[in-house]
């Protein structure tokens, strides 16, 4: 677990390793985002990709595939899809959030409507869909395949049960795992797969993902309580306003005395929320500890991550996936 | 093209030919529509399956596996790949028409909320994907996978051309290939593909599953303006009301005086109508014969259809499928 500690910005060291082959994922993108006599498809795409994030799932297939010295074009391909298929679930989410900001930028649905949101998401996927077949691999389909249902399981889940206070850190784990944590893992695997590594490998490749995934998750939600980030959209508090059982929340309510449960019920599930609702949550956050216990959780899962591609053959993109299992929780300290 | 005129009652009769496949495909959708732990899911299906269908999609492709003596039961995941696909694209239409009723009973959207819409159609989606990917024949995938872009496009282009008077007759052509025409057409050709038909065959399938597409969705914008049937929701002038440019519009718009452009204008893309604009469509729709010429072209697209199977082997599917596509522009008479 030494790896962990001395890896220097490996976001920064993957992506310059990569970068001829993020590149020609930037170009794929760009190509098959193209709908004839459809202007409203690229429009919509493109502004999404402008905002230009961390391509932290083109990255995990690029650097699986380079792993195992993979030699051909199809790890391109897959790297393509699974950016396909999280652009268009942003898209789909910002409905069902009915969230107005991304990136500190207006969401596509404010900007257009939540049809073409709706509709441009379908299209990504069938996009995506295209793009995956193209390389005649069918295990790769049945993996995406599963990974697309784990997605939408998890996606209704949380719309089903988030603003429940029998949410456990099960349900919470299993929503985490479909909303975020399932596509890191078949962005990680399928690398493995096109590059035909061995099952063992793959099992590596498919647990990093996993928990790669799920440390992101909480690590994302635990900055929510904690970093405040007006320029950005977003500021402290803003699940709590949304109604959304994340895991601080869920650590607290499990030891709630009778009179916070009454707070929870009347500003979780019963969406009153009031002036000062919110130095409440903080102060309830603090007295069970909750923060610390969290972020406990996100680095357990974040050195499993690690560990989990200990058996990966020793190389430098081993070392770089570590490391970068390290930073996505070191935002948090 | 004698066939068509001699069948009677040709959905029947298929549906009984095809009881046994049906039922199968049933069995299997219910088992496909299960998740665990997220309730919600099931229910919005099962609720749109109890709507019962005609299943003329399914109907299609076990037709086509049939007709060419197939053997197996991957024709049965091909049946429910399509229904699942349809009822995924029922579920995001309606919330991008803000639908409020569908066969007479309340949408979904209503029922639940546009969120649970949204996402239980991306479930739906990724499971057609993976029964699909059950197959094992990448031609199928690759069918599909273009399909459901080609679905999405059309859908786009709806949303986008769908108010502008400048929406000629190829763009709504191209609009009903894509939102209804490219899934009757896979239907045909996927029952094809997996029992081995030729490639002469195939394409006699995909063009028949095209024309009757093209049919269908004529007859029902046709039907729009003839039909009253309150009792299923639905009443004349319905899009009109919703300032959808559906093909007997746009051939009354085509050779509208300056007046009459105005009167469109005010309508269909400002919006701004008021009591006594249906009955001023109506005698407008009149004027211009559009409904007779409207008729013509569903007839047209029907003959079409029935032609397009002339190669195919005589027998008895074959000519109700033929048969077919005559009775679903019956209505209109």
């Amino acid at each position: 677990m030494k790896d962990i500690e001395v890896v220097s910005q490996p976001l920064k060291q993957l992506t310059a390793k990569l970068a001829d082959d993020l590149r020609s994922v930037d170009l794929l993108i760009r190509e098959r985002m193209v709908s004839q006599n459809v202007p409203r498809i690229p429009e919509v795409t493109q502004y999404l990709l402008d905002a230009g994030g961390k391509k932290l799932r083109p990255i995990l297939t690029l650097a699986s595939a380079n792993m195992f010295d993979y030699v051909g074009h199809y790890h391109i391909y897959l790297a393509a899809t699974v950016e396909f298929i999280h652009t268009a679930t942003l898209l789909h989410d910002d409905v069902v959030d009915g969230s107005l900001q991304r990136r500190g930028r207006p969401t596509p649905n404010l900007l257009w409507d939540n049809k073409s949101s709706v509709l441009v998401g379908d299209f990504l996927f069938a996009r995506s869909f295209q793009l995956m077949t193209e390389t005649n691999n069918l295990r790769v389909l049945e993996l995406l395949a599963d990974t697309s249902a784990t997605i939408a399981e998890g996606e209704v889940l949380q719309l089903t049960a988030a603003q429940s206070l029998t949410l456990t850190e099960e349900i919470y784990l299993q929503i985490v795992r479909g909303k975020t944590a399932a596509l890191f893992s078949a962005a990680a695997e399928v690398g493995g797969v096109i590059a035909n590594a061995s099952e063992l490998h793959l099992e590596a490749l498919r647990n990093y993902g996993d928990a790669l995934g799920i440390a992101f998750q909480i690590a994302d939600d635990l900055l929510d309580y904690t970093d405040d980030n007006p320029a950005f959209g977003k500021n402290i508090g803003d699940d709590f306003r949304d109604r959304k059982m994340t895991l601080p929340v869920i650590k607290a309510v499990a030891h709630a005395t009778e009179n916070e449960k009454a707070f929870w019920v009347r500003t979780i599930v019963n969406g009153q929320q009031q002036e000062g609702d919110l130095d409440e949550v903080l102060r309830l956050l603090k007295k069970y500890d909750a923060i610390e216990k969290t972020r406990a959780d996100a680095q357990h899962w974040s050195y499993k991550a690690c560990a989990s591609i200990e058996c990966l053959p020793e190389c430098q993109l081993r070392n770089l996936l570590c490391g970068l299992a390290k930073y996505i929780i070191d935002r948090l300290s």
